[in-house]
């Protein structure tokens, strides 16, 4: 193992690991369970919705042109013949010159109409309804594809999923969802500093606080996540480890202790049973990552440092996961804003600073990548590209949201 | 039941939903499950965090005044005696003028010594160590309670746990973790044109799309939702359908068919067995929203229009559902944005105006409230306060995103 790493470039680093992604799953599930999951296929509206001509106001339903001029002082004067049930078929209601029919919100428009007016506009003296203003032809009413066309796709294959578009979905008459399978992450823990979260910690060693971190995003990001526990800096009982944890994941992470022997190991593990494809990438923090793969399965070792296994899982893990997913884009939030503060950085690899946002500026919080008191302190990550010198307080800047 | 509405404004509404609220309930979950549920509890750090001085690179523990002025030229000679072991207690090393111990990423830091120098600025010669750069004292290293100090209040009750809150309590010994329990909603659907997803809708009939959106977004808000079908309009079997779900649920939501007479049956059934609280508020969309009791729980009768129901969902029925989790902000993400388009708006009402986002430019998507497609090309809401006549362009807005 040499002394020191050769780095690869952070594009270079994803296209390694997307180039070893397992296939895509897909599975059925609710569609009230659906938000937060991705499409795994197109879907079409089976039909035209709402599916025929609607008020969208209490009402009545006339012909715009009967209600030229009407005015407080001058009303149309209109003959109601009618009521129309919610729910129910057209049931012969007819509107001509001169007539209207009661149309409650969401009710069929009568034929021969094309407005409706609101009875907040109107007065009724018996049969007889004074509509006090006019309306134009198609107020208050939808057509019958104003929402969907039949045959329309209404949401495409790779969507992450919403709330709003389980409503759309359960329209369409999707009662199970097309979506794909949550991949499942193993995380194994190693490192002789590290104990349990359970233990209280002798002199020299540390809580395992990565793995609950590493398993919570995931679990946030649409997985399933696995955690294996620590396993000692020992060749054997971390490839006995690694041999029971790969076949129940799609994704296995090695989360490592921070030291450089412990990297070494984990390197040399992977080789052993697998292909280590990328050790050090070019970024910041992060740089002792390892991508590697044994069988079929993808294998990371992360650094050890919080802030830097948090980045590379976001930075390096995530676009991999993205990819078995099937998802368009990736599944994190970002927002614009400006930044507040200038950020010196490195040219030559990608940097990843913690900011905290106020009001649409991003300040960094500049800290150790040790500490995990800057990741609850931060709002989010801006990305310095590898070809900057930095970033300059003022410019506009994406935030990756956490 | 009069024929128009006397609505309250958005506040007083919040406000009678929230002197209502049912008392939060707490429970433990594992660390690993706790991002996105709500502490209960402030958390104490247990111990400082590292529990010792630290380094936090690969390199040679020295005292700093050692390699004052040492550059490629004219290294700084030190003597290594000895290594550092992960994982172990200091174990009698100690560093005095002329001397250096091998400590790794995570290592104690040795007695004596006060900065780290990297090992990739040193070179090795058996035991003589070069140092080729100059540290300053505390370089390299992190002190005993850099991050957390003993008895430090690291997160507060009220908070939304992220990831990296979950690394946090890892790393203070949290397995299990106190948070508020998920309330329970209910919701009933109404409305004799509904049919379930499951069907094929007939002439003047829709798929009930509101339930499964409802239910997808208060699963992602921390709830847990329970669908109980449609319930035709009819007094007997709706107070029957009350009567069965009210005992499971904390919070029961009356999601109406769009007619006024079924927004009327929806009030007289909570009045018979409960008390209606509003009816009616200066919000738009979602004005014929009705707040009620019913025993000790808030039931609310929601609009049909699914943008509507979506708008009265977050604006009214949210604060009352943060209530109950002792939540100290809202769940759902906000963020800052200039508006692209200007918006009119009505003096006396708030409005909740759908927008879609692009570079931080915050862009009006309009439509009709009883459409569903402006709920998915839309990314969020910005609202308009009632005392204003509407928004100019330019403006900087918060948006509540989905």
């Amino acid at each position: 193992m040499s002394r020191f790493l050769s780095v690869i470039p952070v594009m270079e680093a994803i296209a390694a690991a997307e180039k070893i992604a397992p296939k895509k799953k897909t599975g059925n599930v609710p569609v009230e369970q659906s938000a937060g999951r991705v499409l795994a296929s197109d879907i079409v509206a089976d039909a035209d919705i709402p599916g025929f001509d609607r008020s969208i106001v209490d009402g009545y339903a006339v012909l715009a042109a009967d209600t030229i001029g009407a005015g407080d002082a001058v009303p149309a004067i209109l003959h109601c013949t009618g009521r129309v049930a919610m729910g129910s078929p057209d049931s012969g209601h007819m509107v001509t010159h001169g007539k209207c029919v009661y149309t409650p919100t969401g009710g069929v428009l009568p034929q021969g109409a094309d407005a409706v007016v609101m009875v907040e506009n109107t007065e009724e003296a018996g049969d007889t309804i004074l509509v006090r203003r006019p309306v134009s032809p198609g107020e208050n009413m939808l057509l019958r594809d104003d929402d969907f066309r039949q045959g329309e796709t209404v949401l495409s294959a790779g969507r992450l999923l919403t709330p709003q578009d389980a409503g759309v979905l359960a329209a369409c008459g999707c009662v199970s969802v097309p979506v794909s399978q949550k991949p499942v992450v193993g995380i194994i823990s190693t490192g002789n500093e590290l104990v349990p979260v359970s233990s209280r910690p002798g002199p020299g060693q540390v809580r395992d606080a990565n793995a609950s971190m590493l398993a919570a995003y995931l679990q946030q990001y649409g997985c399933i996540p696995r955690i294996y526990g620590i396993v000692r800096d020992e060749q054997e009982s971390f490839e006995a480890a690694i041999a029971r944890a790969l076949p129940e994941c799609d994704v296995l992470l090695l989360s490592g202790g921070s030291s450089k022997d412990d990297r070494d190991m984990t390197a040399a593990v992977i080789a052993g049973t697998g292909e280590v494809l990328v050790h050090g990438i070019a970024i910041a923090p992060g740089k002792p990552t390892i991508i590697g793969r044994i069988g079929k399965k993808p294998v990371f070792g992360l650094p050890g440092h919080p802030a830097a296994a948090f980045v590379v899982l976001i930075a390096i893990v995530c676009p991999l996961l993205d990819r078995i997913l099937g998802l368009h884009k990736p599944m994190f939030r970002t927002t614009a804003a400006v930044l507040g503060e200038s950020i010196p950085s490195q040219k030559g690899r990608e940097e990843y600073i913690r900011v905290r946002l106020e009001n649409g500026i991003a300040f960094p919080v500049f800290g150790k990548s040790g500490l995990l008191h800057t990741l609850i302190r931060s709002d989010g990550l801006v990305r310095i590209p590898s070809v900057c010198e930095g970033l300059e307080k003022g410019v506009s800047v994406e935030v990756i949201l956490w």
